[in-house]
Parts: C-alpha cells; sequence; structure tokens
C-alpha cells in the first residue's frame, strides 16, 4: 500500500459516497483489497470468456462496450473516467445474452474491483447491497438514454442529442467508435461535423 | 382482504422470491398494502407528471414504455404479464431524461405496490434492497438488449432477433407498436410477416 494508491482508492470511495454511505471498516476493505492497474489503447478489459468477471472504476482514459455482428463491432456504449465498468455483468450471465467486450479507447488507468471482493462486500455491508442498487439504477437509466437516441430517425438529431447528454464524447472519441455508437455511417459523421465547424465559423 | 386478492399477491411474493428470500413478515405487509387494480386498453398506467410514479406487478396482458418525438410516439420497451414496470422510476429523474409514458397495449389487470410501500419495504427489509438490486439488473439487461436489438442493420436481423428472445411478442403485439419497436416502418413490418407466412406454408 502507497500513498499514491490510497489516494486513488479515495477517488472510488469519493464516488460510491455519492451513492450510499461507506462505513468505516468497509472503505478499510476497499482500500486494502483494490489496486490500480493501466491498460494501454485497445485493450481488452472484459471478455465474453471471463466467467467471473471484475468491476472497474476508470480513474482515467475512456472506453467502450461492444458485441460482434456478422464480423463487424457494433458499439454499444462509451464512458469515460469516473464511471464504473463491467457492473452490470456481475451475476450469471442470461443465456440469450449477445456476448459482450469492453476495450479501452484510450490508455486507461482503472482501480481493479475484483469479483470476489464485491461479493464479500455485499455479503458483509448492506450499504454496499443499497450502493449497487443505485448505480444498476444509474446504468439502466444510461442505457434507456442511448436507447432513445439510436432511435432517433435523423442523423443529425442523434448527433446533437449525444452533444446535449455527452458534450466530452464529440471531440475526444475516434470517429470509427462515434459513428457505430450513433448509428450512422464515417462519412455522415464526419460531414456533420465538417458542416457544423462551417456553421460555427461563419 | 378477499381471497382473490391474497391468491394474486402470492403471485407477486413467488416472483420477488426468484430474486432473493421474502421474509414472512415483509410478505404480509406486501399482502395487507397492496391492491390489485384494472386498466382498460390504451390508458396511461404512469405518465412524466407523476412526481412519486409507483410499480405495478402485471398479473395479465401487455404494456408499453414510450417518449415523444416531434410529435410521433416512440415505443422503446413491450412488457407482458409476471413483470413489475415502474421500478426504473423508482427514484428522483435525471434532469435530462426524456419523459417516459407507460401505456397499456391490452386491459391490464395489475398488483399496485405503491411508491410508500417501495420505500417502507427498503427501509425496513435488506432483502427488498437485494430483490430490487436483482430486479434492476435484469432491466438493465434488458435494456441493453433492445439496444442491441435497434443497431441490426437490417430490417429482417432486428424481427428475428425479437423472435429469438421474445417469441410472445410476434403474434400478440399490435403492428404499429411493434414496428416502432423494431425501428421499421408499418409496412415493412407487414411486408417481412408475409414473406414469412408464405415460406413457412410452401
Amino acid at each position: 500500500m502507497n500513498a499514491n494508491h490510497l489516494e486513488k482508492s479515495k477517488i472510488l470511495i469519493r464516488y460510491l459516497e455519492q451513492h450510499g454511505r461507506v462505513p468505516k471498516d468497509m472503505a478499510t476493505l476497499i482500500i486494502n483489497e483494490t489496486r490500480v492497474i493501466e491498460f494501454k489503447k485497445r485493450k481488452h478489459i472484459v471478455s465474453p470468456l471471463d466467467m467471473h468477471p471484475n468491476m472497474y472504476f476508470i480513474l482515467s482514459g475512456a472506453a467502450r462496450g461492444f458485441t460482434r455482428e456478422d464480423g463487424e463491432d457494433l458499439t454499444t456504449w462509451i464512458t469515460i473516467e469516473g464511471q464504473i465498468v463491467g457492473l452490470t455483468l456481475f451475476s450469471k450471465q442470461f443465456s440469450t445474452a449477445k456476448p459482450q467486450f469492453i476495450e479501452t479507447i484510450e490508455p486507461c488507468q482503472v482501480i481493479l474491483i475484483t469479483n470476489l471482493l464485491v461479493k464479500k462486500l455485499l455479503a458483509e455491508y448492506p450499504e454496499m447491497s443499497m450502493i449497487c442498487r443505485k448505480l444498476l439504477w444509474q446504468h439502466y437509466h444510461d442505457a434507456e438514454e442511448r436507447n432513445y437516441l439510436i432511435r432517433l430517425n435523423s442523423a443529425v438529431k442523434r448527433l446533437n442529442r449525444m452533444n446535449d447528454t455527452h458534450p466530452q464524447f464529440y471531440h475526444r472519441i475516434p470517429l470509427k467508435y462515434l459513428a457505430s455508437y450513433l448509428g450512422m455511417r464515417i462519412e455522415t459523421l464526419s460531414r456533420l461535423r465538417s458542416q457544423m465547424l462551417n456553421s460555427s465559423t461563419t
């Protein structure tokens, strides 16, 4: 345990505290049993082969969730630092579920919260159950937002909606992932961006 | 309290028990403080004006969730008996969230679980927190499935995926809601159905 790790675990604990109380010994357990790890760009954080996927709190960087369809990636979500990924994989997979990958888009520094630690926290602290419930609720809300966005019937509406809800993505996330996430061709997204740039400079 | 209500509350309790233990006094509280109500076809169960939306366990019938976009309905989910609706509205709305409606597609018999009762159950029974967590996880999974389905790049793929995961919908849900849910025009869905019918009879 070094000062750097302690400081970083505290970021995670403050994040959890936004969703419920974290008793002192629960915080100590988290500090003792998590560690900070790094992923380079384009590395799989979670693959469908993980039978007991871990949870990861992103300290810095960006990641995406995707499935494969006819040999092509289908980006279903994008997230950046300050969020937990893998939370919703923490349970047995439904038999009809499409295999899910989580991949880094940028180099990522994350806090690894192992499957075993999550189980321990859930078993020992009712507070953890409440925090997970609130986090799941938020993830559900985010999933419904993506569901709404992708159903909008024009490319420009979808791009505008993303800019309203996730303005950080526009300049930061590479075109190919954004286009897949927004359900449009790269050329279409590229054209819309040029149009927006032109209209903002005239 | 009549025998009919008792019998129906037990269906709800058995449903909750699939996700966690229901202590005897928690079951008694549910039996005493829920009631069975009926909605005709095309009635709003939940509208965005509900500041404290209730939860409803559907005993019989079908319902859909939708938002409005440029004066048109956008059906984002469909559900049938044996499921809870409104669960994910149980918390403050996010500021960017699109207003959500829940409407009956068929006449529905439901068990009303008031917002107040949910709060009481969550405050008194850690088991309720766990059950809600598991239900939310399942709802999240369902939302991601819809997210995947709607991103499939051809109408026939989307229809096939729906038939794989929710075979009940195909013959039961009216075309206009199915078409909106599947992100296709009514004419396209109608044509695909005729083609499927022809190929299964030849």
